[in-house]
């Protein structure tokens, strides 16, 4: 079992290799320090098994949830570090390609598709690693400390449809949760992980949204747009809160994130 | 690989018996005679594995799918009987019950429930373990005549999250695409089953819903509901077509079906 993870890890860290090709340098975390997440097995919570936990997290039938099980930290960190998380993640992107390239596009400039950021189009795979995989209570302090560090590693299945949506002629909109304050590292780092091109990237105004969940936010966004008129074609996120309530696009695609769930 | 899967079946069919506790007779298709679905190994379909299929498939991110991928009956086949789809679907069904059981409901009798029908109440996995688990496109006469065989194993989990709603004082709705014609098969088969009471089962009358899909038909005969002034708790189902849609329910809950979709 030990062996198989091993393999596994040096197979992570070889893709994010091979993925981040216009780099440079390596990402400092890569391959991941594991303080835990290295077991397979399949635990049980209150005679739940932590895969159908996460397959009713990914469905949305458990919802607004805090932290991951203690029982099933061993599982969600496995998880995402073999194969599996990323196939589960090429199988939705690829059927967003298989369906935008049937879609007739007027050619006036103005179809968009929306990305989220975390667990879409950057990975904070580096910053769970060592926080537990989703066990601990979100503490927002570290967390901004990983994110204005810059360096959260590419989501490469994602990558690639954002290249094939360039190529359709389809306009990037990236609208994060991350602030304002927060614009020039998430440039920074959008780049250096392979986005080198948007329309434009919505950061969240904490004034303007003081006291709003994710969702409002979001949704507000995705109206504007629509009122400068754009087409938003296609809206990918992790959370569900990414993909519900108005103007949400004309279609929505969840990639997997057992780690956390933002409302 | 072989034994493992003799043991599932063996355990799929001491699970239906045993579940079955009110009924005097066994089911006649279980144990279930397979022409497929013995193999464990999970296929892959131009670079998606099966299981990153069924996950896109449940969270809805493929959609308007027609029949699985035939690189997936054996997957699709061999998830079905081993412990892994009861244990999905009892993730959900717990998940409604630790939820529902907060919730402050006003004693005035109109807290109603819907559940769906098919791969949410009653199985109709021994007619599809002959019908290559969903490869097959679907035959409506052959379908027809097993449903009106009226023998439609129990789904166990519903039916616990069933006793304990009525136990709360929620009445049942079911809400099924099943015709006015199959009235009386349904109403013994549920009984057989163990369902053995509920406020209404409504069935589709195709007259009135000629040319209407399951959301719209299903959307409609809620808002009815809602006039006739019940209060929706909740509703679960298996597609996305039984909890889309206005009057969906306070929260909706999709019970797993890798097998076919309905719009």
């Amino acid at each position: 079992m030990m062996m198989k993870t091993l393999v596994a890890l040096l197979l992570v860290a070889t893709i994010a290799a091979t993925a981040h090709a216009s780099g440079e340098e390596e990402y400092e975390i890569f391959p991941l320090q594991l303080n835990s997440g290295a077991a397979s097995e399949d635990a049980t919570l209150q005679g739940i098994t932590c895969s159908s936990w996460r397959l009713a997290v990914e469905v949305h039938n458990i919802i607004e949830w805090s932290t991951v099980p203690a029982e099933c930290e061993n599982y969600i960190g496995h998880y995402m570090q073999i194969p599996k998380y990323r196939q589960d993640s090429k199988a939705v992107n690829r059927e967003a390609y298989l369906w935008v390239r049937t879609v007739p596009l007027p050619r006036d400039g103005r179809n968009i598709w929306i990305f989220d950021i975390g667990e879409t189009t950057l990975s904070n795979l580096p910053y769970y690693s060592q926080n537990g995989f989703g066990v601990h209570k979100f503490n927002s302090t570290l967390f901004d400390a990983w994110v204005e560090k810059g360096v959260a590693p590419v989501l490469p299945e994602t990558l690639k449809l954002y290249n094939k949506l360039l190529n359709l002629g389809i306009k990037i909109v990236f609208l994060t949760g991350r602030t304002v304050s927060q614009t020039d590292v998430t440039v920074e780092n959008l780049k250096r992980a392979g986005y080198h091109t948007w329309e434009k990237l919505i950061l969240k105004d904490p004034k303007e949204y003081s006291g709003k969940t994710a969702l409002e936010y979001k949704s507000a966004e995705r109206v504007k747009l629509e009122k400068q008129g754009y087409r938003i074609i296609g809206n990918t996120g992790d959370q569900w809160s990414d993909i519900l309530g108005p103007a949400a696009g004309r279609r929505t695609f969840k990639v997997p994130n057992p780690m956390y769930y933002i409302s």
